[in-house]
Order: C-alpha cells, then sequence, then structure tokens
C-alpha cells in the first residue's frame, strides 16, 4: 500500500509540532504540505520554528516550505487527508469548504465537534460514532472527524472501563500544563510559581464533550450519556502533561481491586487491530503512592510510536460509594495530535478511506 | 497591662519564623525566649537563619541567643505561654510536661489535636470550644490549645457559614505551596515543573480535623460533625499559600447570591471583639473570574496586623445541588502561625490566662 | 509645603504599579492622573488592573478613572510632574512635547537617554549631572530626566565607588528576572524551567549606558567614561530581582576588605540629604557565602519608603587583578520607578523645580 | 567480540541512571551488577527507583536485584570494568582497593581526578592523557580513569579548539541546573522562583580541572595548562543542562567566522575512531539569536546514542580581544556518565582494556 499523503494545517504551534513528529516515517500517511498563518508561510520550516518537542525536526521536515492556510494551497498539494491544528475560530469554514472538495479532515479544533453527524472520537471508547460520518457522505463527498479537548481525553477514557459499574457522578479538578495554552498562550508573570484556577470554556467542554464521547450511536444519531459532570480547570506552572483529581460517585459499591483490574486490563478497537499509534494498554495503573506526576509519567505507552498515548492512573482510593483517583494525560499528544491520527488510523483500517481514492470536484457546503 | 511573657518553640522553621513576625509588638505579648534542635541552639538568632518570611528579621529578635527545647530552658525563661512550632513527634511529650508545669501550650504541632479535652480552635469557627480546656485545667495546671493542619483552615472556615444550608458533602482537591513542606522538606527535583499527588497523612487530617472543628461541644465533649469530607492533596510548585478546589453538596438547592453574602458577611467572635491578629472579615469573596490566585491573594485580610488571615475565595458557581468555589489560605499564617496566636488572643480575652498569673510548680502528668 | 502634583504615564505595567504604590502618601508629591493606552482608558484603576506589585492598590487610587496617555489628557489635570512608564516608542514624542509645555518629566523610558542634554541620573552616581537640564531650559519651559536601563543601574551603583582602585574592564552576566519583561512580555512556555540567553538590545543599553552615568559634566557636555564594559545578559525563571555576575580588571591589585569597605560605606547626595526615598545605604554587603538571592534580598533598602532601593553585594572574592562579586538589584524599583522618584525629589531639592511653579504654554518643539 | 562485563555503582542516583540508560544495548559492555547504599541494597532495581531519565527502566535491569557497594560484591560479580557514580568521600578508598584487584574503574567521582598518574579524560580533548595509566599499571592491576566535573566538561570543549587562537584568560559564569546536586541535594524552597550563587566546591574544580585537562602529557607527567581561568557558579530553577556564559581573552584580535568554523568542524579522536557513545560533532553551533537554551537543546548530538553528548554553543560575539558566547552542556550525559562511557571505549579500542583479560588477584594498595 502506498503511504497516503496528508496535510497539516497549524504546523507551527505545539500540536501542529506534534503531528509532524508523529507522521514522521508512519506506516500509512506522508506529509506533503505543512501550512500556517501568514506570518510564516513562505519559510522553510526548519528554519522559522522552535521545536519544543521531543526529538530533533524530522530531517525531510526541514526543508519544506511552509504553505499559508488556505482552500487553495490544501487542494494544490494533492493531499487527501488533512490534520488540523488550527485554532477554531479559523477551521470552522476551512475546514467545512475543504470537506465539500472531498477531503477528510482530522481536526484537533473544536469548532465541528458538536455538529451533529460528526463524531468526538477515541477510538478506544467509542469507535462505532465513526459509522455517523456516512451522514455527511451522503451529502458531501468528505468527512470532519474531531478528536476531543486535551482534558476530557483522559477523563472519557478513565469513565469507559467503570461504566459497567454504574456512574452517577464524576467530579474533576484539574491541574493543566502550560502547554495547553499553546506557545504563547500564557504569560510567563502570570503563572510563574503560582495556579491559575480559570481556563477560558475549559469546563464547558470538558461537562459538554464527555456526555457525547460516552453517548450512544442509534444508528442515526448520538445520544448523550446522562451523567453528572462537575468540573472545575486550572493551570499550573508544568510544562507538559495534564494531571486531574476524580472522585466518581457509584451506584453501589465498589471494589478498588476490580476497579483496578478493569482499567489496567481496558482495550478497545485499537488494540486489537493493532493501529500503529495505539498503545498495547490505553491505560496504565500505578501502585506508587506518589503517582502518576507530570515529569515522570506523560510519555507513558508502548510500543515507541505510543509513547504519550496511554493515560496513567494511580492512587486509587475507595471511601463508601465514592472512587478517588488521579490521573494523567499527555496534552499535546493523547489529548490533540496523538487521537487525532489514531482517529485517521481507525478510519483507514474500517475503509471509511481507501488507499487509492482521489479527492475531487466539490466545495458544495 | 503588662504583655505577657511568651516563647517560641521551633523558632528556625517557617512557621517559627511566622511567630517570631507576628508576635513582634503585639499588644499582648513579648517573646522572652526562642528554641530549636541543638543545631541552632547558642547562636544568635540573626546569625544563624536564613530569614524566608516577610519583611526583616525584628531587630530586637537578631540578638536573641537561641536556647535548645526543653522543659527546663523553657521554664527557666519565665514565660508563661508558649507557641509551638515543633514537628509532632517531638512535640509530644514536651507540651504536655510544660503543661504539667502550668503553661498555657498554644501548638501548630498534631501531636494532641485529638485528645478528649484538647480543642482544634478556629476563633471564627467554634469559638466555645475552648471552654473544653477546663476540663484540662480540672486535673493540671496548664492546657494545650491546637490549631488545624493548614488546609483544614481555609476549608472549614468555608463550611462553617454555609452549614445552615445543609451542606451533605464536601469533596475538596488541593494544590499546596511548597513551604507547606517546610525548609528543607521536599527536593528541587522533585517538584520542579512537577505536580506531586500526594502529601503523606494530609488527606486523613483535613477529613477527620474538619469533623472535630466544626463539631458540637456538648459542655463535656466535642461530638464530631457528621459529614462527608473528602479530599485529593497535592504539591503544586507554587512557594506560598494553598489553593483548594471545593465542590460541596446541598441538601436542597442554594442561590449562588445568598451564598456569597453569607460568605463575605461572616464574622465570628475574633471580629466582635477587634482581637489584634483578626481580620476584618475573615473571608474574602473575589469576583474576578481568575481569583483567588496564591502569587495575588494570600495575603488578604486587613488591617495590617491581619494580612494572610483573610480566606480568599472565588469563581462560586452552581450546578444544581452542587456548589463548586476555589479558595486560598495562607497557609504559614491563617493556616499555622496566625490562627495559633488568635487562639492565644481568644484565651486571654476570655480570661483563660489572666496576666498577673504566674506559671509555678507541677509537672505531674 | 503643599504637596506638588504628578501624573504617571503607562499606569497599569509592573513600573507604572511601582510609582503608584511608591508615590502613595510620598511627602513631596501626590497622583492626580494616571493614564494607561485605551484599552484601559475610562475604568477605574482599581477594576482594570491585576496588581502585581507588593501591598495592596493605594485605596485612594481605587477609585481614579485611568485617562488616555495624550499631551491634552495631561495638561488638563494639572500635573506639574509627569512620571513615565511608557514605552520607549510612544514616549519619545509625548514627552518631548510635555516638556515643551513646561512639564518636568521623570522618565523610565529609554527613548531620550542619549539626547546630548538629557542626563541618565543615579542620584548616589551623578548627582552632578543634574546641571545639563540647564541646556533643555535655555531652549524650552520643561525638562526630560531619563533613568538607567535596570541592570544598567545595579552594574553602575557597584562601579561608581570602585572607580578610585583603578578599573579597567567590567565583565557582567545577568540573570534577570521575567518581571523585566514586563506583564506580558514573555511566554510561559518559553522560560519554564529554562534559560533564554538573550534580551533584545540589554547588552547594549548596559555597555552604553554605563559609560554615559558613569561619565564626566565638564559644564557644558556629559563625556563618556572610558572603561570596557562587556555584558552578557540572560532570563531566567524568577519572578523579581536581577541578579548580575561581575568580574572587575583592576590596575593594580586591590584587598578584598577595601573593597568591602568602599561599597558598604558608599553614599552619596540623596543620603546627605536625606531624601525620602533614599535607602540609608544604597549598597549592602553580604557576609554568607550564598548570598544575594532575589527571593531573600530584593526588598534590602530601610527605611521601609526606600525598601528595594539598596542594591545588595555578596561573595566578593578576589583572584589577582580580578575581581568578583553577585550583585542584586531590585529591577521595577530601584531599576525602574524608585530611581526615577529620587531623582524627581533631588531635582525639587536642588530648586529645578519650585513647588509654587505652575506650567504653562509652551509645546514648541 | 563478547561484550565485556561491567558494574555501575551507585545505581539509583541520577548519574548512575544515565550510566544504566547509556549502557543499555551496549555494543561492547553488559551490566552484571548495580551497587548502591544498604538503604536500596536487596530490592529489584525497577522497584526502588524514581527513573528520572529519558525513556524507560531498561527491561532487563528492572529485575535485577541490588548489591550494597562493597569490595566483595563488586569481585564477585565478574565485572572487569566499573563505572562509579558513588560520592567523593566513599569512592576514594574502594575505587583504589578495586584497581588493586585489576578492576578498570571509570569513574565520575572527584576522589582521584587530581592524584599524579590519574587523567581527567575528556576523549575529544586529550585522549593521549590515557597514556599515563600505564604508570598505574607499573605498579597494580588495575587502572582508575576519572572525568571531569559537569561544568567544566563543556567549558573545556570549547577552549580547546579555540587554544591555537592564543587564549589569555577565560571567565566564566555558569547557570546550573538542579539535577547537577543530584536527586535530593538541593531544597525545593531554596530555589524555587530563585537563583542560589553559590555551589560549594565548584568554581575551584573548574578552575583547576580545566588546566590539568588543557595541560601537556610529557611522557611521564601531565603538566597543566597556564591559562587564567576565572569561574563564578550558580544554581538556577532548571532542570537539567548546565548554560554558562564564557568570555575570552585572545592574544589577538580573532575573527567570529573563523572561531565559528574551528567549532563547528572540531572533531577528536572518539569521532575518528567512530567510538559508539561519540556524537558526530562535540560541538553543534546555533545561529539563532537566542540559542542555546536548556530545554530545546540539551540532547544536542546524533546518532541516537550519542544524544546529550554534544555540547551546543551559541551568541558568538566579538568585541576586541574578547569574544563572548553562551554553551550548554547535558550535566548527566556529556557531565557525567556519557564521557564516562566513551573513555572507556577509548580505552578498549586503545587496548588498555583487552577484552579476554580476567581481573585476578590484587588488592595490594
Amino acid at each position: 500500500m502506498d503511504r497516503i499523503k496528508v496535510a497539516v494545517m497549524g504546523c507551527t504551534g505545539l500540536v501542529g509540532q506534534q503531528f509532524v513528529r508523529m507522521l514522521h516515517n508512519h506506516p500509512f500517511f506522508t506529509i506533503h504540505a505543512l501550512t500556517s498563518s501568514a506570518r510564516s508561510a513562505g519559510k522553510k520550516y526548519g528554519e522559522t520554528l522552535s521545536w519544543a518537542v521531543e526529538g530533533e525536526i524530522p530531517e525531510p521536515m526541514r526543508e519544506l516550505v511552509i504553505l499559508e492556510t488556505s482552500v487553495e494551497s490544501i487542494l494544490k498539494t494533492g493531499a487527501r487527508i488533512v490534520f488540523s491544528a488550527l485554532p477554531a475560530s479559523i477551521a470552522e469554514k476551512i475546514e467545512s469548504i475543504l470537506r465539500g472538495y472531498g477531503l477528510f479532515i482530522f481536526s484537533n479544533a473544536s469548532a465541528h465537534r458538536f455538529d451533529e453527524d460528526v463524531p468526538i472520537l477515541i477510538p478506544e471508547i467509542n469507535s462505532d460514532h465513526l459509522e455517523i460520518v456516512k451522514r455527511q457522505l451522503a451529502r458531501t463527498k468528505g468527512f470532519i472527524i474531531t478528536n476531543s479537548n486535551c482534558s476530557t481525553s483522559g477523563l472519557a477514557m478513565m469513565l469507559k472501563p467503570l461504566e459497567p459499574f454504574g456512574i452517577q457522578s464524576a467530579i474533576v479538578t484539574t491541574f493543566q500544563s502550560i502547554s495547553g495554552a499553546g506557545r504563547r498562550g500564557l504569560s510567563a508573570m502570570d503563572i510563574a510559581s503560582n495556579v491559575i484556577p480559570f481556563i477560558k470554556n475549559e469546563e464547558e467542554k470538558i461537562e459538554t464533550e464527555s456526555r457525547k464521547i460516552l453517548g450512544k450511536f442509534d444508528g442515526l444519531k448520538i445520544v448523550n450519556r446522562d451523567m453528572i459532570i462537575n468540573a472545575s480547570c486550572c493551570r499550573v506552572p508544568v510544562r507538559e502533561g495534564h494531571l486531574m483529581g476524580l472522585v466518581i460517585e457509584f451506584e453501589k459499591d465498589v471494589d478498588v481491586r476490580t476497579v483496578e483490574n478493569a482499567l489496567s486490563l481496558f482495550r478497545g478497537v485499537p488494540q486489537e487491530k493493532r493501529l500503529p499509534t495505539a498503545p498495547e494498554f490505553p491505560i496504565v495503573v500505578r501502585h506508587e503512592e506518589d503517582r502518576p506526576q507530570p515529569v515522570l509519567d506523560i510519555y507513558a505507552g508502548s510500543p515507541e510510536r505510543a509513547r504519550g498515548m496511554a493515560v496513567t492512573v494511580g492512587r486509587i482510593r475507595k471511601k463508601g460509594r465514592l472512587l478517588n483517583l488521579f490521573l494523567l494525560v499527555h496534552n499535546t499528544i493523547r489529548g490533540a495530535a496523538g487521537t487525532c491520527i489514531l482517529n485517521a488510523e481507525l478510519a483507514l483500517m474500517k475503509r471509511f478511506i481507501r488507499a487509492d481514492q482521489t479527492a475531487t470536484g466539490g466545495g458544495q457546503e
């Protein structure tokens, strides 16, 4: 199988860099275009950038000249899949138009997450939601698939294996790293030796996205999961990794050992199908008294290609019908670029994308 | 009134330094002795110390020679009140013995917090618990009064004014500063750009102490408040100030405005009696979208002497019967030395200590 | 003497806030106007602001409505002295025009530092340079007096008392705090757990300003001091205070004790004249093996009004003709607002400003 | 060739962990024993440890039971090479005794660095100093080879290629990361948002070690390089990587371009001989205005096995006969474990160790 040509929109930010890093030498995909705003467009990727993610800029990407993000520039490249790390405000329109031209959009932007026929996909949790894109394909040539907000990805991963025990409510308090605010999103003076107990729209995203992700696809639409999700979000002076304290109220008593097993043995479609970016186990349960910790645990997940794709959980404690735990998710890998790529792998494996297909015509939205 | 001679045990640590700072020019008390372990004993206070709290070492304290902590050294000084910032393991015995000699011990150590006749006193909340020291005085010449754990002081202050609304449970997640671990308690490599989701015994202290503090003194004993307190404690890379996310479940619907008023108007005995270290209002409600923050709000409280004695609360939100908020407490002032001094002021005002009384004899415990 | 009405231009930034804090209850000056860019203009000072300097917003300032920075708005206020914390690009023109209207401008902006008839004034070092403003007054009604760049203020203070020993060169390496980049000047992701070995134009400023400040006023012009100053500037993840490593090469051997005495006994005109913002001694020599440190020493300087106005020096070592030391300066107090206010106090004391004078007419530049 | 059995003494600290990481799958060496103090001895390596270096604990090491550091325990293992990450005070004696038994000690400890017949070896710089171990072998069966202090390794690497231009003096100011103080060496409260301008013995080590490393081996002894090295050392709140500001005074004018070429093209014996841990180029010259930075550049060096082995230099500027630059060295890789392993590779390649040799008898020191 020839590798499918892909483009990365918004290639200079932290999520864009993770796309570039994780798509390097990918068995299914090969980057043919990188786009950014006018500020960096026209420059070589290796020159314009402060590379801030693991390792070095992949050699072949260094010389690639960045295109300015636009429908035309993307269409010219011949890319059939587009990974989007655009800001929501910009993503909304261009993603729709590109879909109309028959492109397959995998987007980390929040713009389309609540479109009725667009799934918020986390393949371990709701791979069946992928089916809903058929509704998109019924009216246009391409589709948009979103992944969730960074914190949501960790929370939802934790809740899914515990659903059988009867979850009444989930109260989550986040310790989110500064990388989640983007490369220039937070001023140093504001966060140095400080905690900021507010992240714009984050609590709403966590609460609404979780209910959709854990919802039921009834063949036609996604019916939200009815569950109390209560989120309180803070920024902490940590470079990478979102830690969360989670308190789950169950309908009845649960056993800690049973919970630990349900979490540590949890596997989904990506694991069964051995998708390239899937971690062997998506949840790592730690038993030390003081884990997970951002600096020690953010890169959980094996094999190599899945580093950062496993969510780590620890300090599982039970008090009556309340279960307490801490979880950690790599916000720009599992919480962004990594799941987005995993979604594309799933769509390819499920033949929603065929390797020999060509994007043509269209644009009528 | 002559000022009463006091001693500070454990004067070199952060809490000890706050005692020294806050007792300087105190209208009721005057420091006559400072004690520490053998390592610093014999040296001048101004020479042995890295002063790490606000302002400069009070001039008169610079030349004071530190005594080694022992019953004998304390008794010799003629101090009638002892403020204790000792580690719990050392505090247990020496505090008991000194009480036997008729001294009045105000202790930040946890050793005696759950003695049946010792109150965990926060004067705004449970000033009536002070009465229980009469049981101590019935069998020995002095008494021990403790203040709570640092995080508990903030939590309990928040819960007290909301009790009338019917609290079912309180779920608290803490963001605790490194000063809470003491001057040498935490290694730099462990916390740099990291969060540690574990503080030894902290969750247990918060849960048990809150129930005693909010408990009812029935004239004979303190009956714990029956309430679910669920705590998850983390260390964050912040120098000072413990932030906490709090979710309170009420028995019935509450109104945010009503809650804000209850908090911001809350005043207790220290405010009525105008105790020197009492803040005008013990709770400051902030309405900005991103407060409280440690670097901006830890010194809440006026007048000058009460800086750091007010607890700040913000982001009060309601979702059904759940109320969310963030609170911030200065861990070594309101959470330690400050409340301890306020307790002594209350005891003096309530005539549990008389200014003309002399500590004598005793020691039979 | 009535207090002179002053305005602060650029009141919302960190330096602007220090002006407001330090001018509160000032014996000579009283704030009548605060200005900022259009973004904050029209709002009350207490509402628009994240106060980020010591203590609380002075009560009378809370209700003051911020004006938009403009010649007209300043002239209307009746202020006779203007303290400027504007960015250099904006300061250049408006400061000149206001001078033309007879106002006395004390500016922290770099725009006019190298105008031939404008001094870079640090009263302890070059109070005689003040005379050069007579050249300004000969052609227009007001004057502009600048203070130096933040790092330069610490370096120059160190070099002045050592000049008699014959300085050949000074090699300085800076550890500058993030507050020096302004409230929003540096992104959190760039500096978290990092050092950035570059601060735009800083090395040039240190090298050129020092030579002018230490230069000789010959009655007509300032003749730069001929001396090698070699600066290397870094940003470090520290909130406040610029630390510097300094290596001075002397013409001949010097004695450490002699150097220490020269530094610790150094006093200038502000000390002799007991200016309100002058520290009793402008240089504090510490003898511990590990000082000065930003968190412990930035507020050096007494009395209360002069906190942060003393430069701290430590680890003075000699190796042959090289002398090594570390110095620390509070970058927004001694390095900015504090020296600027001290300059105004000096000008008033030297009768360059008369208390009964009124700014009128003018504007012809 | 069979891989040679090696032991790592002091395996739990940060340098010990780097040894374990870098020796995993090493083409020449294989770990047969790990030792530590009594506190961890007897436990499995994977259980006792907070792994704090890149990647995961190598799988085969997880189950290895740690031995207590002692002559007996090492001898029993059959290891022929010992890598030592012991504290200097413990290293001194045990390294000597093990040498007497015919073992080849490659030590990161400072204990023997100034023994007359022990080299401080950095293979790119002074591979000929290796010859001096023949003097050790003349009197005993094994040898000790040390590497330098962490900061020295970066400084010496910079000075070597510039020697032909005539260096008169080198003034270095360091920004050293907290990992350099070891896992528990520095308290969080001391360094949070702070700089500490003192590291015990560090300045002396840099000054004396550099002169020995750059010295001339005359066939009998190492004659120190006569050169002024002036060091000022600071600890900064950075996790990993030592940055240094360097000012070199040359005898005559030098050209920046010439210097850059000399640095970027510099290669030594490890490069010629393609030693496994040798970076292709030991010095990476960066041309951006704000590099090197710890978080971006500490892992300089390729191929994979040599990550962290290249020293990065940037901001090369010339002012008269002074050359300014910043350099960055990974303190626990190039500055410790990595160079130590490179030394062993060199010794093997130069046949100072033969693969078939067995350590026997001895111990007479």
